[in-house]
C-alpha cells in the first residue's frame, strides 16, 4: 500500500496533479490521469481521504433512478434522455456528474435503491417513476441523502418534488372536447400502482364532473403494455354497446398502435373517434391525422429539477433562492387534427 | 472519525450487518441500512476498507457510457434501453450492478471518460457510439481497466468489442432490391464521424459492387439529424435528375419522418420508391406501409456484450470460456410492404 506522496514520486508528478487524477478533477490531461490510475493500482494506492463518499457532498456526483419496466423501452426512454440533458446543463455549472441507475424490471425498487445508495458513490438522488405510496421516499427521508422526485407521491410530504399538470391536462383536453359537442370522452391509463395513472384518472373524473358529465367506469380502460395497447384497446372499445366519441390517452405512445388498429377495423381517428395526447414527442409527431397533444420542455423541466434538487443541499441553496420546494409543470395544448372535429346531437 | 467496531456498538447491531449495510450487500433490510447509513454520516464513520475502488473487482460496478447527442433523444435511447436490460441479466448472476453515463452533447467524451472512471466507481466499462479513431479505446487500455466496445473501431485492435452485422444488412437489402429491378439504390447515414457510417457505406459499396453496380456518390446523403431528417432527404431526392428507386436508411427512425415526406410530395413509399429500415423497432413497426427491416433481440445482444466483457476479467473469465474477443451481431431481414414491388426495366 502506498500513499499519494510515493506515487507522486514514482511518476515523478506534482502531489497536486496526482491527487487532482485521483479525484476525477476536470483540469488534468486525459494522459497523465490515464498514467496515474495505472500506477495507482500497480502499486495499491491507498487514498487517504477515506470515507469521503459518506459525506456529503463530496463525490461530486448525483444519481438519477430510472425503472427497467417491460414498457421503458417504449414510452419512458426519450422522456428521460431529454430530462436528463436539462439536468447536466445545471450540474455541470457546479462540476458535478450525472449517473443514471436504472432499476431492472425484476428488482424490488426499494432493494435496488438502498444498495446503489449503500454504495456511496453518489451526494443526492433523483427518483421517478413514484407511486401513490413509495417506500423508496421512505428509505431516503431516513438516510438524510438529499433526494427530488421527478412525480408526487402521498409518501414524503415534506420532501421536494415536481410532476407533470395532468389536472391540467385533463381539464383542457376535456374542455376542448366538450365544446365539440362529446359527452362519452374514454380515458387511457398504465396498469399498476404508478402515481401518474391515479392522479390522471382523479383528474378526469373532476373535469368531467365540472362539466356536468357523470363518470362511467366502463371508459376507462387500464392497459398493460403502453406501446403495444392498440390491440386490446379497440377490442374493449368495439364491446361496447356504443363507440366512445374520445379517447384521452395519458401517454402519447398508445396513440402509434391505436391509430394502427383503429384503420384497420376502418374507424378514423380524427374523424370517428377524437383521440387527444399526453405530450408532444417527436416520436409521434409524424402520425397522420397529427396527434393533438401538450407541449413541455423536457430540458427545462431536467434544469427546474436539478436547480430544486440543489436548493435543498446547503452548498449550494444559496445559488437557486427562488425555487419552490414543490411544482407542477405546466403544458400547453397543441391543437391537431386527431380531434379536430363536432359531434352533432343527436336529437 | 469512527470505525465499524463504534458503529455497531453505537447501533447496538452485529459488525457483520453493518459491514453487509455500508458495502450493499442485498441481505440486509432496507430499515436497518438505512439506520446504519444515517449513523455513519452522523458518526463519521470511516471505512477502513479504504481505495477499495481503486482495486480491480471491489465495488461490484459496471460502468456504460452512452452519448446524449442532438440525436440521441430520438434514435439511441430504446436500443440502449434494451441493451441494458440484457446486461443487467449477466451481472445479476454476479451481483453486480450497471451504472449509465451519459456524456453531455458538448462534452469532449475523453474528457468525459476519464473524470467518469477517474471517480473510481466501477471495475469495468462499456462503451458506446465508438469512432473510426477512438481516443476513449487509447485511454481505457492505458489505465488497464476492464471495458467493451458496443462497436468497432480502428483504435484498440486487441479490445474486446461487439458491433451489428452492417455488411449482412447492406448485402441482403441489395441483394433484394436487385432481385427486384433496383439498380438505382440510394443511402442515408448519419453526419459526423460515427464509425457505423463508415462501415455501413463501406459495406453498402462492397454490396453494390457485388452485383456489378457502380458507385454513385450523389446517392449517398448524410443527415444531421435522425429523427428529423424527412425534410433534408426527400428535398435532395427530389433534386437529383431521376429519383432513386430505393433507399437504405442506416437507421429505421429515419423512416418517421421520410415516410411523412414522402408522401407529402406525393411520393408513395413501397409503390413509388423502395425503403428499408435498418432494425425492427417496435417504434416504427406502426408505420403504413410496413418497414422492411431486420430483426434482432437487444436483450441477448446486452447478455452476450455482458458476458464477453466478464470473460476478460479475471475473477469470471473461467465463468464464460466460450466467448470470443469479438463478434458480429447478425440480423435478419424481415420483409415488409416498403419495398415489396419490382421495378420493369426500361428497355
Amino acid at each position: 500500500m502506498k500513499g499519494i506522496r510515493a506515487l507522486a514520486r514514482h511518476l515523478d508528478i506534482s502531489i497536486g496533479t496526482v491527487s487532482r487524477a485521483l479525484n476525477g478533477k476536470p483540469d488534468v490531461n486525459p494522459e497523465t490521469r490515464a498514467r496515474v490510475m495505472e500506477a495507482a493500482r500497480a502499486l495499491g494506492y491507498t487514498p487517504n481521504q477515506s470515507g469521503r463518499s459518506l459525506r456529503q457532498g463530496v463525490t461530486n456526483t448525483i444519481g438519477f433512478m430510472i425503472e427497467m419496466s417491460p414498457d421503458a423501452n417504449a414510452s419512458g426512454d426519450d422522456f428521460f434522455m431529454g430530462v436528463f440533458e436539462g439536468v447536466q446543463t445545471v450540474l455541470n455549472r457546479h462540476r458535478l456528474d450525472l449517473v443514471v441507475f436504472p432499476c431492472p424490471a425484476e428488482e424490488n425498487p426499494v432493494d435496488y435503491l438502498s444498495r446503489l445508495v449503500g454504495r456511496g458513490m453518489v451526494d443526492a438522488m433523483i427518483i421517478s417513476a413514484t407511486r401513490r405510496r413509495d417506500d423508496r421516499i421512505d428509505f431516503l427521508e431516513k438516510t438524510q441523502l438529499p433526494f427530488i422526485a421527478l412525480g408526487r407521491s402521498e409518501s414524503g410530504p415534506d420532501m421536494r418534488w415536481i410532476d407533470l399538470d395532468f389536472e391540467g391536462v385533463a381539464h383542457s383536453s376535456v374542455a376542448r372536447l366538450v365544446a365539440k359537442g362529446h359527452r362519452r370522452i374514454a380515458l387511457a391509463i398504465p396498469d399498476g400502482d404508478i402515481n401518474l395513472g391515479h392522479v390522471f384518472h382523479d383528474a378526469y373524473r373532476a373535469a368531467l364532473s365540472q362539466h356536468g358529465i357523470a363518470y362511467n367506469p366502463a371508459l376507462l380502460f387500464r392497459v398493460a403494455r403502453v406501446l403495444e395497447c392498440g390491440d386490446d384497446l379497440v377490442t374493449a372499445l368495439l364491446a361496447l354497446p356504443e363507440l366512445p366519441s374520445a379517447i384521452l390517452l395519458s401517454s402519447e405512445v398508445m396513440s402509434l398502435s391505436l391509430y394502427r388498429k383503429l384503420q384497420e377495423r376502418g374507424i378514423r381517428p380524427g374523424r370517428d373517434i377524437a383521440v387527444i395526447g399526453f405530450r408532444d414527442n417527436p416520436r409521434t409527431s409524424f402520425l397522420t391525422p397529427s396527434l393533438t397533444c401538450h407541449s413541455i420542455s423536457l430540458s427545462d423541466l431536467g434544469q427546474t429539477l436539478a436547480e430544486t434538487l440543489l436548493a435543498g443541499i446547503p452548498a449550494f441553496a444559496d445559488l437557486y433562492p427562488g425555487r419552490d420546494r414543490n411544482l407542477i409543470w405546466p403544458m400547453a395544448l397543441v391543437q391537431g387534427e386527431s380531434d379536430d372535429f363536432d359531434i352533432v346531437p343527436e336529437r
